[in-house]
């Protein structure tokens, strides 16, 4: 088989848009010569046509001069990732309460699932079998899967844990199950993310400095097993800083990891309990012992200002259940702070959620009628509110993206600090 | 003011779709001239201007040669509704996990919006006050609304009936409230549907002869009540038939509201708990004393083949919460029966829900991953069975138009009721 080609074309899958429009999908595809036969074949299936072609691409398009923040784009198997960026978290292979296009309608160009609740149901192998986790879902844009790590150590069935790796209950049917570097990584291997994260151990915030020390050597030594388990060649393992808020531990902690070479790294073990300052700083201080050249993902964080904080201590990945929680909780973000929407405040309020920056679909419904949704317990309250929400912190870093790109950074940094103070 | 014109243009409401391409609604409005100065106003508002409109028309476009079904076409204030139509219901001001493009996009040309329970919540001053109940919303097509007679009938806490209404209890806050011919029409008048019902008693399913002609006699009353304490021009109000299960009743009951010339009769008091043939064989036979040029509602009826034998006896409108209440519930109605998502069956099943009619939005999502939303408790389950359960009901509805307008009608009906059977 000879590539001879690469090309590029809209695919336009089944349903059609209300007005009849289809909507496309641009998808690259190599075209080869086999056997004197034309063919083509998506490009990132692992083929021998692959050569030319690496599963993440990271570039640094501009940095800061008065903070450590960064643009840069991340190019993935599944598309373009513009940084800094938040994932929306699809936990269960659903952005809760949105379908697909609403997320990417939202301007999310990748979002998050989790292993540990996708192994359990509908399992790794049904995933595969079903096509992964993209066509699963069908969302065609990249997804990072985490390692299971963060949910596997915060259950209270866990049994088991040495250097092999843990024993744990399934919170669903109360079967055994075990996960270790190698099983981590295969369970991500079939489920098909373009990022997968390796399997760490993320002691508990309080954790005295030997049990942390521990905790950092042993995400180490996992690091280092996930790295050798790694056979796709379509998904980029990144690995996972740990440490605490010891500034010492997290050094130590990156220094082994970066010696490990992997094409991205993220912080863990944050926003675990210790108050936002503390988690900023060790973000920061994390970060600047990373590679300059490669993405930095801050785990599991945050509010709308941490993520502008983070930014500026170097960081260019989020994710965070904060928008999809919070809105089906009633509670927005907006550009004038929160609005908790079972206020009786709001019972009569013709104005949209956002005025300023009004979210696809859902930007027209007045806080009214919203709020009149989740006093009668329907549905569609949830819905607009996490659709709006989700919209709004990709804006959020949108305007970090175009602040960034215009060298004003720090200067809209200080005015969203100075306009939002706690409210976002 | 002098009317000096016409005019019909597309409106853009703010939401740009994803695309940014912008989806206009067909507006008619009135051009007129005041004081010298040319302005513009709404076709349908209350004005002056209103002679040449009238606030229902029906027309009918063709009549089944073999059954009494009828092909018709029905002008409302916001728009043409072709029949025999199926009305989703929107209960408290939303058609449950929809946004109301995707209700538009499934087929909907008319929703139902449920009087009861907007009276007690937001209550019908603060729809009125936001702007009547399609700006509420943002449905900009038909609404019906119901007079809230059956639920208030259906209510534990009724604790007087006489001649003049009912006084119930909020099942929302305790408040003891009342419901007359006038009150109801009164709340209907504030929503703002473009077709609204009579306050109608509807007796038990079981009661005795008696009582069924008691209720026959004050439903009479109450309806010529309503009539005259109607104000607006731009609604047009159903008279309701009762008449429980006795033919000879329910003549009764629809001759007396004939004679007071509704613009439309619904056929009320059915599907409480008879069995389906007893429910169309009244309502087959109560059509038949209906007037020919208007249109004939049947009230939450039912399964789709309970709408296409409906149909054969004359009836031209529907509404049931069935397709709905059934998505939520793992239930869908298809060309192939009705699916149980639920079932260990579809663990696997690759193929979409229908297959032959895919949904808008949703008609991509594999039988497999619904079944895994279910399993895990995901919203997006209801979300996706909802709106897919709504695009079927409105396809029946099409398919069963199209045959009315080839001639083909009863041909198709013996097709359907032999491929489907007890399947929907």
């Amino acid at each position: 088989m000879l590539t001879i080609g690469w090309g590029e074309a809209l695919f336009f899958p089944p349903p059609l848009s209300k007005e009849g429009i289809k909507v496309g999908a641009l998808r690259r595809f190599a075209i080869y010569l086999d056997e004197n036969r034309i063919g083509e074949a998506p490009l990132f299936l692992p083929s021998p046509l692959r050569e030319p072609y690496v599963s993440l691409t990271f570039e640094l398009l501009a940095e800061d001069t008065q903070t450590e923040a960064r643009l840069g784009r991340l190019t993935l198997p599944h598309g373009v990732v513009e940084t800094p960026v938040f994932m929306p978290v699809g936990t269960q292979a659903s952005v809760k309460g949105l379908l697909p296009e609403q997320v990417e309608a939202a301007g999310a160009s990748i979002i998050l699932g989790n292993t540990y609740h996708l192994a359990l149901r509908p399992g790794e192998d049904r995933v595969a079998q079903l096509g992964g986790l993209h066509r699963f879902m069908n969302w065609e844009r990249p997804i990072l899967t985490d390692s299971g790590g963060y949910q596997v150590f915060s259950l209270e069935d866990l049994r088991q844990l040495d250097d092999d790796g843990v024993r744990f209950r399934s919170h669903i049917d109360g079967r055994w199950l075990e996960l270790t570097p190698e099983t981590a990584v295969a369970i991500q291997e079939k489920l098909g993310a373009d990022i997968i994260m390796c399997f760490d151990e993320c002691p508990p915030s309080q954790a005295p400095k030997e049990q942390v020390l521990a905790a950092v050597e042993r995400t180490t030594r996992w690091a280092r097993r996930c790295r050798d388990a790694l056979t796709s060649e379509d998904q980029s393992l990144f690995g996972i800083v740990q440490g605490g808020i010891d500034e010492e531990l997290r050094q130590q902690s990156a220094e082994q990891l970066v010696e490990l070479d992997f094409p991205g790294y993220a912080i863990g073990g944050l926003s675990v309990g210790e108050p936002s300052e503390v988690m900023l700083e060790v973000a920061a201080k994390t970060a600047r012992h990373l590679p300059r050249t490669k993405p930095r993902y801050l785990m599991g964080v945050g509010r709308p200002l941490e993520l502008l904080e983070a930014v500026a201590g170097g960081v260019d990945m989020f994710d965070c259940v904060m928008p999809t929680r919070n809105g089906r909780n009633a509670t927005a973000f907006t550009t004038q702070g929160r609005l908790k929407l079972r206020n009786a405040c709001y019972a009569e309020d013709e104005r949209p959620l956002d005025p300023e920056w009004p979210a696809p679909y859902v930007g027209h419904f007045s806080r009214a009628y919203i709020r009149h949704l989740f006093m009668a317990g329907e549905m569609l309250g949830p819905i607009i509110v996490s659709l709006h929400n989700i919209a709004f912190y990709c804006r959020w870093m949108r305007e970090i993206r175009e602040r960034l790109r215009d060298g004003r950074f720090n200067e809209y940094r200080a005015s969203a600090l100075a306009r939002f103070g706690d409210s976002l």
